[in-house]
């Protein structure tokens, strides 16, 4: 017996139909004698319907307004998938934010927990009681107001929750049936990991597969929750409940008994990059970039500063989405007084390719081999970073697929 | 300055320019000098949808459950009509039922409401704030579940408050502009009543004129709140704030100065009527009759038992709604045996007209004008029922309109 977390998207309980799939899924698991909670988000196109409402009144609106409205989605779903639950004979009660309570800030429409209470969660268990929890949303202890996490907050409160409830693991039911090694749409023998450590998935999630929020992979790293990803499309009835299901479990590596040295290749195509040349090699001058970027909430994601030839003057380089480059570029220009730089060079079509796997930390020349295979099939490398479980490079956005199938060859990751 | 209570149903709340609409009428409250708790059903079509899926699940399904779907059409609305609010710049915010609390049994989907803690709006009003109030839904203390009164719940909710708050008024925004002598769709010349009393107004909320619901009154009734019945369709903007708006108030009798004799002429039409013949003249026979029908939770209406000419046998005739009409029966014809009647002779071609009037009171052959008036007419009257405030007359449902206009006539209903 095992005490399980199982989570399920928007689109896994977007109809009545697949509320009663999603029955079925934990009926399944219930009949193999685990104690489980469900967590749910609201309704496919519930969640967009409430904020058009909102937006439809005042662009600029009460963010603690905005979570009371927004957060009935969940609200709904939980209540029908309790009575789902209980014509299949499972005794299941619905559970707001509210009513565990699922503790947070008081940051309306972005908040973070800050504590919950499972001890009634767990009460439940031991009375056989399935706990179907409304996902996405919690409230502010001193204003009594409800509060929702942001947007995909619903995996985050499933993982917390499975920390709060100390669940063996946390299932993520999604629309895809675990991890790959990179996307199987560009690279068609991109394989399904069995497996990935915390550390891994964070720079795989962070970097584009977006199974699942950056944040509560963090959260699962930090609490140590064990997050199985499979999809929720398979029928309930096609299961076998004596082989381990697909899916991919994402897990300290010290669960992982020998690591590769690369786990995967994450890219992502929509960057732009920003090289700001001649700037005057000194304390400050970094803060000087990035501090107006960081005021106008334009995420930075690569920073490249190489060591300055001639002690006086260095480049730097750094990339920004492609939606956010016209801000950054009139940002800096903004600055140059303050900054102090010859000129700006800049491209729009780059890509960005990060290799990952904790298994690099050992092996030399992970880096080295890639360099070499890029270059045999000439591909330019704009600009490189690396880190202890990754390195990263920006290239021709051209280039991009045949950059991911060279590596994801490269590093044996092609399945047989 | 006074304090309002402003109710506005599922109609005046439809979509994103109602609820502006509404908006502008609470700020004309508040740009008066009011202090203003607004209560709010859920969009309309949006109860039924939440109901809909609970039923597309299951017919009979775990009404704990129920009550937290369908609540949340009405957290949208109040979340929706505080921004809306603040942008007209008005200090807003809303608050569910579990919030204020507003306390019930529970009976979840028809919640009775067992105590609020008005402290908390009060000290909203004393910041300045205008108490945007989800209506239809509670708490139940003891086990923290969400619960709703049933539908039109939220008329109770907007008077509970009121009388929780100890609101001057509490005004109900409604599809009609008051309530009328009787139905203007019969009767052309039917009046707007500037003033009903509690009880009057429980006659004909009881009878038909579905303005309100009948629990609403009666809790207006017992706490003394003054209700006042107006149009949620005027626009905000056309009102004179110096001339009282149109609208009827249910008051208290004490209230009105001089009472009319009559007041209102209720009628409905979809009766049917059971007459039990020859049974024994002795106790327990209506209990013989009524226990059953209670049983198979059909809900009898009018009762006649006319004293026994003989001091043996007696018959006994009671309406139900022609839709309980053949289940009734069957109810009655299976209790022969412990009944003992001879036989039983119906109708289902039959309306009730009701004539209401505190004044009737203290005016002797209010009745015996209306027989010799229907007499004159022609309408032969099958059952006759009275009270201290009004008198009910079972007729054939041909002769509906004919016989409210001929009372509407005869106690001077008719508008100049």
């Amino acid at each position: 017996m095992a005490r399980l977390v199982m989570k399920f998207g928007g689109s896994s309980v977007a109809d009545i139909d697949r509320i009663q799939n999603v029955a079925r899924h934990v009926k399944r698991e219930v009949d193999a004698g685990h104690e489980v909670a469900v967590v749910v988000s609201a309704m496919a196109g519930a969640t967009n319907q409430l904020v058009k409402f909102c937006r439809d009144i005042a662009v600029l609106h009460d963010q603690a307004e905005y979570d009371a409205v927004v957060a009935s989605g969940e609200q709904v779903t939980s209540g029908l998938l309790a009575i789902a639950l209980q014509t299949l004979g499972i005794p299941a009660r619905s559970w707001q934010g509210w009513q565990i309570p699922l503790e947070t800030s008081d940051q309306h429409g972005s908040a973070r927990i800050t504590a919950i209470d499972g001890a009634p969660l767990i009460a439940g268990f031991a009375a056989g009681q399935v706990a179907v929890i409304a996902g996405f949303q919690g409230i502010h202890r001193e204003t009594g107001r409800i509060t929702t996490l942001g947007r995909g907050g619903s995996d985050t409160s499933a993982v917390a929750l499975a920390a709060a409830v100390h669940a063996d693991r946390c299932d993520i039911y999604t629309d895809v049936d675990g991890v790959y090694t990179t996307d199987p749409r560009v690279v068609p023998k991109a394989r399904r990991l069995d497996r990935i450590a915390f550390e891994e998935m964070l720079e795989m999630a962070s970097l584009g597969a977006k199974v699942m929020q950056v944040r509560s992979i963090e959260l699962g790293m930090t609490h140590n929750v064990r997050i199985f990803v499979r999809s929720s499309f398979d029928k309930p009835e096609d299961i076998d409940p004596h082989r381990p299901p697909p899916g991919t479990l994402i897990c300290d590596e010290s669960e992982i008994m020998e690591h590769e040295v690369v786990t995967g290749i994450a890219f992502s195509r929509d960057e732009a990059q920003i090289s700001v040349r001649s700037v005057e090699d000194k304390p400050g001058v970094a803060a000087a970039i990035f501090g107006p970027l960081s005021d106008a909430n334009i995420n930075v994601d690569m920073i490249v500063q190489n060591v300055s030839a001639d002690g006086k003057t260095t480049d730097l380089t750094f990339t920004v989405t492609a939606a956010d480059f016209e801000r950054a570029k009139d940002t800096i220009e903004k600055a140059r007084a303050a900054i102090g730089f010859a000129r700006l060079d800049t491209a729009t079509d780059v890509s960005k390719i990060s290799v990952i796997g904790i298994g690099m930390r050992s092996h030399a020349g992970v880096a080295a081999s890639a360099f070499r295979a890029l270059a045999d099939r000439g591909v330019n490398i704009r600009a490189i970073t690396t880190s202890e479980i990754k390195f990263s490079l920006l290239i021709d956005s051209a280039f991009t697929e045949l950059a991911v199938r060279t590596l994801h060859t490269l590093y044996g990751l092609d399945k047989a």
